[in-house]
């Protein structure tokens, strides 16, 4: 099959430290437009805008859009409509309507749409789904715990109205454990931490119970100084199973049992490749749904004010 | 066809007001249980709980739950689970992966699932649905506004977290108009006014697009005094549509096309009946996904105390 040609929109962060790396080193692919309104790639055609680039390369059979979710359910609609096939950044949009409409403009596309969560592409990921698929669920414990102020310098736009706060790095653990458990969960109990000069909350914890009656309980917490932790334990009927760092590696009663280098992005470029490969569209609105229902049915705190610096 | 075995559960003021007097005047329906914690109806049979009513009567057909959103998920569950058609009432859920999980248990089970939102009942909404099919939507206005003294007395659980304030109301308008409209709409912004002392809003403006791009914009209050205001205005190509004190008058350019008593339960139990012989369901989460749309992706403005007397 001759590679997928695809256009990159938006040469944030995110695009150069995963997504073009991972393309360059993907024969699926073959990166043939980039747009951005003020950046550009050596060796690439580079457009300043969605528009100019559907138009000035419609050899394209995808784009990928790393743009802010405020923006991205006009432009996927737009490629949708040209007849490509679209990946989108976690999270899929910034309203669940909005997801919604995509994946019914991608049936009457006729296209490939891949809402991504990358890490559910974290190695420890998939081992652990097929692990705990037979095992009967006790109780689920996440700790995802950053330093906001390491990992996301000067992004102001996590405090306004939309960008979601702690829940930023809170729905990647979201994605991990409603892929892995075997049954769905809901939500009972919200507490938010609202800086008092903010919109979005510096910290959560959140309380669901799953199908079956069993706790999941989870703090995120966007002050965390010292040591970084994004974890997450479950004990089931055979032992607790753990995920550390995020997902790289795999614990079962302590001793390690899946570890690798970090590959989330390639490995999400090799699941695009597959799903336009049999004309599927893969979207789980659930992590963005459970964070959603955290707004709707959430206690807020007010805390002190964020000043970062 | 034997009329429905059904029974209902929860004797607040909507089953009184509404639900009962609504079946006692339906011939598909037989009333044959209700379950309330400490009320009864006389010469039907009463039960403590959900539970006992199942067990003690096992010829039901269907069961209506009009108890609060926070425990309709796992009554629904049971029933389904006891292989019972399921009626709720609105919202349908505390959170939208409660109603999303309902969704399949009601497929698994080959059981009828009925997310009612009687608003959608409203005499003038099934005409202005036809006649807007065909049309141009240009602009849509949505006035919600009624006092929070008059209407809820005494309603504490809806300034707690979940019990969503204004949104109260202002869900059935957005019931309206997503039945209405031809196109989906999408929020772009909101703000939200909490009062100092309270969890969920007493006021929020909204500001929607349709897929096309024209404006929809929704202003809900809960402080009216004096005349008290449900419209919804349609601007299109082809005039102005109205649509009058909730959904019971519809006026084409100021002309009154269509008036009729209100009869939103008995139509709604029309439609269940409908529903269960054709071994259907209906789940419509699109007004509950919008509020919780409004509440992740609003701006919060702290407004004076509210203290109902």
């Amino acid at each position: 099959m001759p590679p997928i040609k695809i256009g990159l929109v938006g040469l944030g962060k995110i695009a150069r430290d995963q997504h073009l790396p991972a393309l360059g080193n993907n024969p699926d692919f073959e990166l043939v437009a980039v747009a951005s309104r003020n950046a550009s790639l050596e060796g690439v055609a580079d457009f300043a805008s969605l528009e100019a680039m559907l138009d000035g390369a419609p050899e394209l059979d995808a784009v990928a859009l790393c743009t802010p979710p405020t923006v991205r359910h006009a432009q996927a609609r737009l490629v949708l409509a040209r007849g490509k096939h679209v990946l989108l950044e976690k999270p899929p949009g910034a309203t669940l309507s909005e997801v919604e409409d995509l994946t019914r403009q991608a049936e009457v596309a006729g296209r490939t749409l891949f809402a991504t969560w990358h890490s559910r592409h974290a190695p420890g990921v998939a081992p652990a789904r097929e692990w705990l698929a037979a095992r009967e669920i006790q109780r689920v414990e996440i700790q995802w715990k950053e330093d906001v102020r390491v990992w996301h310098p000067g992004q102001e736009w996590l405090w306004e109205p939309g960008g979601m706060g702690v829940f930023d790095p809170g729905i990647n653990a979201l994605s991990i454990v409603t892929g892995i458990l075997p049954n769905a969960f809901f939500l009972r109990e919200a507490t938010l931490f609202v800086p008092e000069n903010r919109q979005a909350p510096i910290a959560a914890n959140l309380a669901f119970s799953d199908a079956a009656g069993a706790p999941i309980e989870a703090e995120f917490d966007f002050l965390q100084s010292g040591p970084q932790t994004w974890d997450i334990h479950v004990d089931t009927d055979a032992g607790r199973l753990t995920l550390s760092k995020g997902g790289s590696q795999l614990f079962i009663d302590g001793r390690l049992e899946h570890e690798a280098p970090e590959q989330e992005y390639p490995s999400l470029y090799t699941r695009f490749a597959e799903l336009i490969g049999e004309s599927r569209s893969e979207v789980d609105v659930a992590p963005l749904r459970h964070v959603a229902d955290a707004f709707l049915l959430g206690r807020r705190e007010v805390v002190e004010a964020f000043v970062e610096t």
